[in-house]
C-alpha cells in the first residue's frame, strides 16, 4: 500500500491487516509509561488541515510521535493559501521540502486523490492519506470504527451495523459503508429523506426512515454527527425535531440488545444527536473509538511507510 | 501531587520541594549547549490554549522539550470548539488519545478544576496544569515569582510583597496572594477601589490605596498587567489617570529600598503599567521571571509525572 | 557568524561556505530513509512568523528537526501581541525563555536587525535568522536561489541573472541582487517603471523594461511574486496587463537559451506570473529551490549554532 485515500479501496486482507496491527500497537503500549517506538525515527509527517479538527489532528500527531517521526503541521489559517496558491504547488512544495506522508483534511470532495495524483515522482513520492475529504471519504475513520466494533463484538462478518443521521453530508458515512461492507457486515441507513445522497441506491446498505424498527435488530449502531457547517438549506425542521426523530435517547437506548454497541465519531452533539447518559453510557464506545483512532493511525503510518513484512514493534 | 490547579492547595513543603527542584534543573542546565534531560521521554503532553498567550504556551513547551516529552499544542481556534464539542468531551477526547498530562488555559474560571474532575479514570487519568483560568488561579506564575523573590532576597519568610494593579481581574494577584502567604510573606495590594474584588477582606493580606506610602516598605514589588480584555465597564478613568496613580513610574522607583526587587508577569504595557526604564533597570526582574518560568515547568512536571523520590535529574 | 540578517552581509567566503555545506547536506542525506542528524541535539529554535507563510517556515522546521533541534513556532495569531506587547519584549522573553536561535518574518522592513540587537547579552544571545523582513530582504531564499543556479549552471561567477518583476515589495529580489553581486554575477532588474524603487540607480544592477530584449541573454531568469497584499495603490493596470507585458508565457519561454534556468520563489501565481507549463517544464527549477531551501537552512543553522571548523554530518 503507497496512499490510503479511500476505504474502498481497501481489500479484506489489507483492512484486516491494519487491524491486526492496530490491535498490537495497542498491546505493546499498554501499561507502558514510556510510549515510545522508534518505528518511523527520521520520517518526516507534515499534516495538512484545511478544515478545523482536534481529535483527528492530534490522533495522527500521537499516532507519528509515538513511532519517532517527526510531526509538521501546516493548517489553512497561517499558510499561502492567503497568497493565492494553489493546492497543488502548496503540496508538490510540502513534498519538496522532505515529506514522507502528508495527511489531508480539505473541505473538497476528491482532494486526497488529488494530492496522490500530483506529488507522484520519480521515487513514488509520498504516501497521501485521506483524513476527511469533503463529503467523500475519512477512512481511517472507518478502520477505527470497524475496530472498535471488533473488539466489542469479537467479529464484524455478519453483524448488523445501524448508521444513524446525516447521510448525505457524512464522510464518516460513506467510509463505513464501504469498509464494513468489505468485511462482511450488513449495514442499514437511518435518515431522513433530505438527508440521504441521491445516490444511495446502488450502495451495498439497506435503507428505513424509522429508528424505532432498526434499533432492536442491531449489533451496532453508529450515530453521525448533523454536519451544519456544511448545510446551507433547511435539511430538516429543527434541532428539536431531529432529535426527537433520529436522536438517540434513552428510551431508544432501551431498546438495543446487551450485546449492542453504539459509535459516534465525535465531536458530538450531546442532546441532540446523542442523549448524554447514553454518551456516556457502558454500552457507548466513544472513547474506545478515540483509543482505537491513536493505534489505526499508528498501524496505517506503518503499513504505507514501513510495509507488512517487518517487525512492527521492538524497542 | 497528581495535579496543579491552584496556588491555594500547595502546602508549604510542596511548594518549597517545587521551587528547590527548579532551582536544581536550573544549575544542571546551566552554560549547557545541549539542554535536554531524558526524564520525561515518552510522555505525551498537551497544551490546550483556548486563549491567546505567548510566554505561558512557548515555556511549557520548552519545559516539556528540554525534558524530552512530546509536546502538542492544541489552541481554540483551529480545533472543534468551533463544532460545538463541549470542552468535557474535547478533554475526554485528549485524554483518551494518549495525554500524560493536559495544560489548559481558559477564559472561564474553575476551568482546570473540572477538567480534573472530568478526566479521571482507573489509573487515575492524565495530571492537569491549571495555566490560567479566567480570573481565578495561574499557580506556575506564582511559583515562578515566588522563585523569583526567593533567588533576589534569600528567602520569601516575612518578606513584604507589594502587589499594585488590576488586582479584580488578576489570576496572577490571586496566585500570589495564596502562595506567598502560605510562604511566610506579608502581601500588601495596592489597587483603585473599583480593581479589588468584594471579597477582598477575607484574603490574608491588607489593603491600600496609596502606592506611595507603600512602596519605602516593600521588599519586592509585583506590578499587574491591566486585563483591558476582561473589562467591559470603565474601571478607570483612563490609561493616563491609571498611570500616574498606580504606574511604576522613574520617581517611584526611588522611594524603593535598594534590595528591593520589581516584578511583572508580562506581557507588559510599558509607560503605563510601568516605565521603559523601570523595567530595564536592574532592580526589575522580569527576564530572570521568564527563565525562572521555564525551570519551574519543568520542576512541576516533574513531581506530577514522575514524582518527587526519583532522582531528577540525570544524563 | 552570529546572525543572518541580510545577503548584504555575507561575504563570498560566508556564502561560499553555506552553499558548500547545503550540496554537502543534500548528499548526507540523499535516498537516506532515516533523514536525522544528531548536530543540533538540545538546541532550541523557535520560529517567530508575523506574516503568513507556509513553504519558509516548514522549510526551517524540518531543517532544524533533520538536525534533531527542538523547534517551536510562535505565529502572531495566538500570541501576546494582541494584548499589546511590543516586538522587544516579545523578542527578549523567547530569547530568555532559551532560544538559540530565533527565525523571524516580519511585516516591518528592519525587524530582524531590531531584534539582534535587542536580544544581545552577556553571553551573545540568540542568533537571529531574517526569514523576510517587510520590503528588505530574505537572505535564505538568495541562498537557496544562488545555491540552484550554481547546481544548473556550475557557477554563479560571470553568469547573467534576469529578475522579473515587482522588484518594488520583493525582499526576495533585495537579497538576490546583494548576493548574486557578492558571487560575481550580472543583474538585469526587469520591471514596471512603477515597481521599481527609487534608489534603484545605486544597485550594482542595469535596469530594462523590455522583458524581451533580456530574455535571449539570460543564463537564469527570476520571476518575482506579484506581493498584492503590499500594493494599496494601482502599480499596473491589471492583472492580465501585467501578465502579457511581463509573464513568463511559452512563447517567451522559447527566446530562452537551453542552457538557461528559470526561479520563482514562489508561491506562485501561475497564469499570470509565468505560465502553467513554463513552471512545470525542466527549464524551471522550482522544486530544485524548495528542496535546495531545506538544506541551504541546514547549513545556515549549522553555521550560526556550531560553527564552519566542526564536522558537519556525522551519524
Amino acid at each position: 500500500m503507497k496512499h490510503l485515500l479511500t476505504a474502498a479501496d481497501l481489500s479484506r486482507e489489507d483492512a484486516t491487516a491494519i487491524l491486526d496491527d492496530a490491535d498490537r500497537f495497542r498491546e505493546a503500549l499498554l501499561g507502558r509509561e514510556v510510549k515510545k517506538l522508534p518505528t518511523l525515527r527520521g520520517r518526516t509527517i507534515i499534516t495538512m488541515f484545511y478544515e478545523n479538527s482536534t481529535r483527528t489532528r492530534v490522533s495522527f500527531e500521537v499516532a507519528g510521535k509515538w513511532m519517532s517521526a517527526d510531526v509538521i503541521n501546516v493548517s489553512a489559517s497561517g499558510s499561502s493559501v492567503a497568497k493565492g496558491e494553489s493546492l497543488r504547488d502548496t503540496a508538490l512544495t510540502l513534498r519538496t521540502a522532505g515529506a514522507d506522508a502528508l495527511i489531508i483534511r480539505h473541505p473538497a470532495s476528491g482532494a486526497a486523490q488529488q494530492l496522490a495524483a500530483w506529488t507522484v515522482d520519480e521515487h513514488g513520492g509520498p504516501s497521501i492519506i485521506n483524513a476527511g475529504d469533503g463529503t467523500h471519504e475519512h477512512p481511517t475513520q472507518a478502520l477505527l470504527d470497524a475496530l472498535t466494533i471488533r473488539q466489542r463484538l469479537g467479529t464484524i462478518d455478519g453483524k448488523r451495523v445501524v448508521i444513524v443521521g446525516d447521510v448525505l453530508h457524512s464522510r464518516v458515512a460513506r467510509s463505513n459503508v464501504a469498509l464494513l461492507h468489505t468485511l462482511g457486515a450488513e449495514v442499514v441507513l437511518v435518515a431522513p429523506p433530505t438527508l440521504l445522497p441521491v445516490g444511495v441506491g446502488g450502495w451495498p446498505v439497506s435503507v428505513s426512515h424509522d429508528i424505532d424498527a432498526e434499533l432492536p435488530l442491531a449489533d451496532a449502531v453508529l450515530m453521525l454527527r448533523v454536519q451544519a457547517e456544511r448545510m446551507n438549506g433547511g435539511f430538516f425542521p429543527s434541532s428539536r425535531e431531529y432529535s426527537v426523530r433520529y436522536g438517540l435517547s434513552e428510551k431508544r437506548q432501551a431498546q438495543l440488545a446487551d450485546h449492542a454497541v453504539v459509535l459516534h465519531p465525535g465531536p458530538m452533539l450531546r442532546g441532540m444527536e446523542i442523549a448524554y447518559s447514553v454518551a456516556d453510557s457502558p454500552q457507548s464506545a466513544v472513547l474506545q473509538q478515540v483509543s482505537n483512532g491513536v493505534h489505526v493511525r499508528m498501524a496505517v503510518l506503518f503499513h504505507l511507510l514501513v510495509g507488512t513484512e517487518q517487525e512492527a514493534i521492538s524497542a
